[in-house]
């Protein structure tokens, strides 16, 4: 028998457990890799992975201490009774093995994989192997089966709805914050959209990020449910929302190895969506030399698979190929895309053009899903609603129902970026403009990211500046000023030089 | 500026840095993931990756805390002053996406890779993900690329020899140590064998392990190099000579992640062998149902890998393909794997014939790489060596050279496995009964293990012992006992019957 303690280290999602090296219920001498463990004494035995120390200031050999994930998960106060055993690998693990060496798997061994994530039994290391071995291949039969394990065993149901809507970008282009304003417009026309929407992942900012900055993202079913009666519309971020528990331990590790694939984000969208009680699901896949899809060959075997999952899992889903060739609107990064959306939905003079037309275009398609609207009308409809100021009214009720949040600020590190030439800017590397945002900071602090003053078919003065960089602290633009120097991501062209 | 600080985990191989959620260096309020850092204040920068707590009494707000493995590379006292700066993901993880997407990648990627996990710039799930993505597919030149990066700057050289002599067997049989039989035979005859072994990676006993039951393994190259000058042999763990340092930490992830891929071992065994300054190679490729390598399609496979690398790194590599189908010996696990050895090297009747006869089989192949040696007489001289006692004696010298162990114990917790029919012994799953020691302890504790008392074609009685579990510990005992009911790995038939 161990004693149970907490050692408050938070560690990402994988649960460690902390044992002496004179352990007396474990011998530590010849412990050569890390081993895996369960942990009995709570209502249900936990999995954790063994780490040794030799200070008894940490663990005393008659103690077993847990680090946060752990400690939550076995729910025991501490100098509780625990004890501990070998826990072997999980069968489960012998699929990936097939999986590495070519195979096609069973939908009954996704089930058992996505099962073992959820339930702790793999490492974060297992889950990498996971993603990258399913990662290279996957049949359109095996992406279904990945998504049916994924929608786990929780699904919102929406009573007396015969559609509930929402829209999801497979992403790559920066700034790209329609679902904002999307929402607010189909929620005044009265379609029901909950919207579910995540932190961000590789880029600078998540729909949860940018709506974070508006208001409160991390409400409950309750609210979520509530907000939707009252509101017709919400947006929240599905990890609080507790469906789809799969979704959140896979994207915290594709974050940490910053490799995700595209069978594996169809996979996340739709169980997600599908948990979420969505009937019927407008997808936009952006194109552009350096988006997450080059080629519309590539988009359309995206939207087939897209479509073949969602027809055999039972929802709609209407699938849009759109530009990605630049960013969207002028921010980059939560509070910057915040800011032009409130300007979209302000009407004002200056929100950014793309980032309302792309909008208005999506919402309208959106709307098209009420059998009522004669086809070819939701743009115009959708243009009304946002021109009359209901689309705003909308959002302002929605972030009021879930809460104001205390605005976070822009960060005040700042350096401008100016143009080495002067000439047309035909080209903003997509790719290279998300990187400097995520080193800046983007994607973990709100405040951070890049306000592009100029875009594509701007012409420019040499030295005018091109873009500013918001930094929150003095790492992150310490880092991103190290690394940026020439290489901007803008493409000037002196069109007299011809 | 923080105040270094160490936190004496280990946490096997990763380098971690703790700091406090209110930390004056770093905003962590809003670090949702994993980050990478780099920490400045020692001789050169070292990389770790942070994890966050709120408990002054494990880091203070003002203190930078180091895991065992960062704290002893940064090669600072406590109370140092360090500061850290955000690290962004090496490049080189690029051409592990590269991988993933099916590419052949460059010499220099391979190199680049190598390079950033020997400089700890990798996670272990980083690691892990490269390992899978290139442990599904290898060309031939990749896994060239990937020895030549792996082989590192350090080489042992022998002066004034001509041929220096090694043997590896390609592993996945359980119980076959003939290493520790061959190297004394091959010493004896006075063909330098400097052998580098290694510990278990996914069996009940690596080289190392074993003859580390009877005299210490972890000797430094200079003692290796003053040995094998002495005795002509020497068995030592190539982790203590410092060679292919990225070779330890892969492994450690394999282990971990229990998937190895031919090619990786291939690339190990052979890195570590050029390093060690081998020029003559005998390489035993085991083959079996159950074996690694289960097809002579397969091994031939290997093997025209293996010589293919070889030569194009100046390394002779003879390859001999081996019945892998069952058990070698009667002992499985680093104490009863020491017992068979020494049996056979004192020549005891009861030394098991097949461990006995498979070491002068390879010996004698070994000792033909010696020009002065007539084609086809190999095996007579080994053998003579062997049956008179000279063996016995190179082996004496080189456990005295290297200092003789504490001899550990076998495991006192014990059960018996018995016949469930009379008949005879008709099979042996060698991978059921690798798993059944494992889960026993064997590969962590060298007192654990199983002792073989039957084997393929004996005539055994209903209820009469066939093999015997050995355990250290009570957790393992429990677990391994409570997996084996029905299941044995071994398969009797009453010919009776038919």
């Amino acid at each position: 028998m161990l004693v149970l303690k907490h050692l408050p280290i938070s560690s990402f999602n994988e649960n460690v457990a902390y044992i002496h090296k004179d352990c007396v219920a474990y011998n530590t001498e010849e412990i050569k890799a890390l081993s895996k463990i369960e942990v009995h004494g709570g209502a249900k035995n936990i999995y954790a992975f063994l780490q040794v120390t030799d200070s008894e200031k940490l663990v005393k050999p008659n103690e077993l201490a847990l680090n946060d994930e752990a400690f939550q998960q076995i729910n025991l106060p501490e100098g509780a009774n625990v004890s501990l055993t070998a826990a072997s690998n999980p069968p489960s693990l012998n699929s990936i093995k097939r999986k590495v060496m070519g195979n096609i798997i069973s939908s009954s061994e996704y089930g058992s994989i996505i099962n073992d994530i959820i339930a702790h039994r793999y490492s974060n290391m297992d889950i990498a192997s996971f993603l990258v071995a399913s990662g290279s291949f996957m049949s359109a039969p095996e992406v279904l089966s990945l998504t049916e394990a994924m929608i786990g065993d929780k699904l919102i149901k929406w009573d007396n709805e015969n559609i509930v809507v929402d829209h999801h970008s497979f992403g790559g282009v920066p700034g790209n914050k329609t679902d904002l304003i999307i929402t607010p417009i189909v929620a005044a026309y009265g379609l029901p959209i909950p919207k579910t929407a995540s932190r961000s992942l590789t880029s600078c900012a998540g729909v949860a990020d940018t709506m974070s900055v508006l208001c409160n993202v991390d409400i409950d079913e309750n609210s979520f449910k509530n907000n939707v009666r009252e509101n017709r519309g919400a947006i929240a971020s599905y990890t609080q929302l507790d469906i789809s528990p799969a979704c959140r331990i896979i994207s915290s590790v594709e974050r940490q190895i910053g490799i995700t694939s595209l069978e594996h984000i169809a996979s996340s969208i739709l169980s997600i969506k599908i948990a979420a009680g969505v009937t019927h699901l407008l997808l936009d896949i952006p194109v552009g030399v350096n988006a997450r899809l080059r080629t519309t060959g590539e988009a359309m075997r995206i939207r087939k698979l897209m479509e073949y999952i969602g027809d055999m899992l039972g929802i709609h889903v209407d699938v849009v190929i759109t530009d990605g060739s630049e960013p969207i609107g002028n921010g980059i990064g939560a509070v910057l895309e915040a800011r032009d959306v409130m300007k979209v939905l302000r009407n004002k003079d200056d929100a950014p053009e793309d980032l309302r037309e792309k909008s208005l275009f999506l919402a309208g398609r959106i709307l098209e899903f009420d059998p009522k609207l004669r086809g070819g009308h939701g743009y115009q409809v959708a243009k009304e609603i946002l021109m009359s100021g209901r689309a705003l009214e909308a959002m302002n009720k929605i972030i009021h129902s879930q809460g104001k949040s205390s605005q976070p600020q822009l960060g005040h590190l700042t350096r401008d970026i100016v143009a080495e030439n002067s000439g047309v800017i035909e080209k903003i590397d997509t790719s290279r403009i998300n990187k400097i945002g995520v080193w800046a900071g983007a994607g973990k602090y709100q405040g951070a990211g890049l306000d592009l003053v100029k875009k594509v078919g701007d012409f420019v003065e040499k030295g005018e500046v091109i873009y500013r960089i918001h930094s929150v602290n003095s790492t992150d633009f310490a880092f991103a000023n190290s690394v940026i120097d020439g290489h901007s991501g803008y493409e000037i062209v002196n069109k007299n030089a011809y």
